[in-house]
């Protein structure tokens, strides 16, 4: 074991958490040596989570000595404990939203607080490893992106780069319930949850801004403008996104050759990108329950003139924790999708 | 019990027959006498289908004398059955595509045969008792509008008919997999099915045209132009449609005075439709299983530029047999309601 | 509406309060005109439960003039409550175990306290029609059993008053999430006991007791000795329970013979019982689904020498409200059925 | 790649099959380099299963060359695929019933047919590592045992062959719907399975005597006399097993030395096993799903008269294609969980 790959998770006892520990089990060249959750401090990893009982550690209240962290704390409390790991050089990857947004006033209006750390923001580096490869791997801090974000943003990037759309997209997702995390709440209770559909954050959800940085980012002008309405549906893991927009004229051939066209345009974009794979056919995040994958099926409508992107994730792994480690391969230098390799998980 | 009262059901094997069949026995004023269905002919109701048990009827292969006939055969085929009884002077209400569509040429385009009646397509009427009561209540053949459109067209008639939004419109709708059916397909399999999301028909949706069709008739100038996406998750019953389309300029005010505007719009609109409730909040599936409601959220997004409406029925309910019930209720002149008010069972 | 017949439900917000309150807004004989729920004191039933929107009431801090009360409380809670309606003369059933067990010492034994009026446990009567019909029509206070025990005293009454088998009895349950109630518990998290089973209190669960003293209530000696262990199951609702128990020797005669005598020592103890059906094939959980049927099949297994008994039920409604219902109907001398035709909602 | 380590699988396209191409691909030591199925022949593997796109193999009709075969095929024609193969002196790890039996006149019995090659009967092993361990490394043929097998014998083994309990046995177990396979047919449908629970097969299920013939070998007097009921419950995969027998007399003290003596009777049983993990507590399936653990509680009930072991795994994995492989690791003298660390995907 190379000494400079010791590995913590901040705030194990979360879906993000466990789901990280899950997988650097599977890493063939890092080890996780510390684990820190409040209420769970002092108990074995393998009591609170009898899957992770070949995981021979003790959640701490505080991590040990490491050389990178995954910080899986909620939001706020996550820049706390990330600003002194930084300031002893130590490398992390934040799973919360804390160093998404570029800009600090954003914090105040979708998150409500000031944020502690402005200069950060800057220098933290959006982990979303199809656009920001270099970037990440010579970064100290990476946020890592929310998970509706990586779904949305992945489906749109390459039609937005290349300016095939016009600003104005709607982005209709709908996502399993572990999204909403290990805390208890009504709408994450079995009775509640189970033989329902609903729409939520209709004012707003704050994975808004993200997308819209990121999509900004490809293309300044004019600037996108985007409705996006998150679901609740009865599966604990997946996110399927369909995204809307209107074919900018001229664009896109009519029929088969626009199709094709597009199709070209998505996989030349996500070439030497191995965890997205662009399809034919419209995609099942059953095919990605467990793995790091993102598949995507873009297409045309039959007015032939919408454009109609969907994407399937699984929200715990490329939505979160898979999406961290890819990050942390980039940041250690180790290759992009080492330890993540296992196929889904199906039926 | 009135002679004139006898109902039958054609094909009471599906799910929409069989749901029928449930809702008909605590129905007080009108008896169900007859049943058909092909592949159980000669069978017990209550043995095919075991919470049937308390109605005591034989599936016959042809139906008895009766005064009113559901039609629950799959399209092209439903034609073949309804034709004869209307000539008969039986009154029909028929769940099948077959007598929806206006225009005989969409026939053959979305459903690949030449219409055997293109003369009954004015006649019929489409039934949608919350526009066409009182045409529902002197027809003789009704039309029982498809699952998707129910909650699509409910969900937008206020805002276009008031000219509120632009014509381009997306529907996104995500349903519960009874509405698939009961006849075995991959899709339908439960491994498959279950802890999956995913989009389908994305070529264009036999249900679009019927959406387009009502949707122009309530404004027919510009005509809408609808983005159709229908999704699958894994519950047995439930429709969440979200719709999206752009306020037009200067129609509705900015912030809690255009929402206001809106809620009274969509409250004007369904005065007196006992079966569409519109909602302050969003609405869940849940809350209409079993029943016969829809449930509607308009809203206003954060930029204040788009409309969104939710809508939330039950597909085997307000979406099939229980509005079948409902244009019966009108077409024998019984109270809208009568034998509709259960209330959904929750959780 | 008969003055005599104001009902109210203490505690209308858990998952048994709920399920009162829906059935009740069917029933044509009752009016349900006072429900209490300390935590949401104040707001409209609807609000908090939009599938009751129908039903004009507001949830208060204490019940109303009532003639009948249904409560739902937490047990230990529930007598407080009970008591004092009692000493006013008000007919009440209650929906929790304080009033279940005619010894007060299991009280402190299963329950962790001193029962504070053990004085009423010998004039409650335990509240399962098909065994005390008669003294429920004259009780003042009626203990709805629980959920596991309904399913599992009408699957075996039968066999055990008839002497069919040796005193040793396993009872295996199978529940939907609902039967752990409303309240928040990690065990009730979706993502938790979504696509998961589990066997739970394998050191004894509190309905044992129940069982227990009902079983030997029908045939003292030898007394029963019954293992019992619940298991969840990823659904909402529903309870399979699977009994098993030796034949005595020379009760029962080999092959088709044996099996016909037991279905007609069943269908002849449960002959006038509306509620439960005798089935000659094993039951569907689904086929109660919303409704107060209990489904039993009888049957011998391929050796000959084991009886196996499979009964279903939906346990909000004959395990809980439905029953209670049940009892309140024969308490105010109405028929035994009234309110509660309506059929299961299938699929 | 080592030439003697190419691997075949006959029948691709069920469940089985389809994870064992899972798991291969995970695996360091073997490749696979064939698959079969005849309705998909033609088809690239990840056209038919998109989360198999990495494998890059077209499906055949024919196994190619290879070193050993796994045979997913139905019973009575797995055999017919099997025996050419032993004759080339491949090695075959065959999924179906077809050689798991040592009594040939079962096959008539239980599955209808005259088995075809009767003396392969007693040379096949039997594919339970932990038991059989030694003989499965030097077998040409290993039998890989049924689901429902395989949790009830690993939970009964050590009470059994330590005559600790009395010959009348219960088995209760609760499968996912995934272990129906991937055919159609009704009960697998999904708006039949979601939200219902059954019992089936209760004039016996085709793994009895499966069960009984290796109960009995653990301790032939006096024979066991098995009781089993198979459920299916609404999830994808897994089974909980739920045994109960009578503790015979003296064999265990009251109490919690008693209990301690059960779990170091089970711990010491199963050192050095892997794959089996005994638990203090109440096992959850979800701790298993997509991996190959057998997880067992076995505990004393409230009375210190029953033993009740509940043991839980993921039906297609230790239940069919984990265990297959670790039958292919011992086979080949690879260590026995190579390729088989993969924890758990939970939540």
């Amino acid at each position: 074991m190379n000494a400079s790959r010791r590995i913590g998770i901040i705030n194990v006892t979360g879906y993000a958490g466990v789901e990280l520990a899950r997988l650097l089990y599977q890493h063939p060249e890092v080890e996780l040596t510390s684990v820190t959750g409040r209420s769970a401090a002092g108990q074995k990893l393998g009591t609170v989570f009898p899957h992770l009982a070949s995981i021979d550690l003790t959640i701490e209240a505080e991590l040990g000595e490491i050389d990178l962290a995954f910080s899986a704390m909620p939001h706020q409390e996550s820049a706390k404990e990330v600003i002194p790991l930084l300031k002893r050089g130590i490398k992390v990857v934040d799973i919360s939203a804390d160093f998404r947004l570029k800009d600090a006033a954003e914090y105040a209006a979708w998150y409500g607080f000031a944020h502690p750390a402005p200069h950060l923001l800057e220098q933290a580096v959006f982990g979303l490893p199809e656009l920001y490869r270099s970037q990440i791997a010579s970064a100290q801090l990476v946020a890592n992106p929310g998970c509706y974000p990586t779904g949305a943003i992945l489906a749109l990037a390459p039609a937005v780069k290349a300016g095939l759309i016009e600003p104005d997209i709607i982005i209709d997702s709908k996502s399993g319930i572990s999204g909403a995390g290990r805390t208890l709440s009504l709408s994450s209770h079995y009775s509640e949850a189970n033989e329902d559909v609903t729409a939520y954050a209709l004012d707003g959800h704050r994975h808004l801004p993200e997308i819209t940085q990121e999509l900004k980012r490809l293309r300044p002008q004019p600037p996108p403008s985007i409705t996006f309405v998150p679901h609740l549906i009865p599966m604990t893991r997946g996110i399927l996104t369909t995204a809307y927009a209107t074919l900018s004229p001229g664009k896109v051939a009519r029929g088969d050759r626009g199709q094709e066209a597009l199709m070209k345009l998505y996989r030349d974009f996500y070439r030497d990108k191995p965890f997205v794979r662009v399809m034919a056919t419209s995609p099942h995040t059953k095919h990605t329950w467990g793995n790091n994958l993102c598949l995507i099926h873009p297409t045309i409508d039959r007015s032939g003139e919408k454009l109609i992107v969907i994407s399937a994730i699984d929200n715990l792994v490329k939505g979160a924790a898979g999406q961290a480690i890819q990050n942390m391969n980039l940041m250690l230098g180790l290759p992009e999708t080492m330890g993540l390799q296992a196929l889904a998980v199906y039926p």
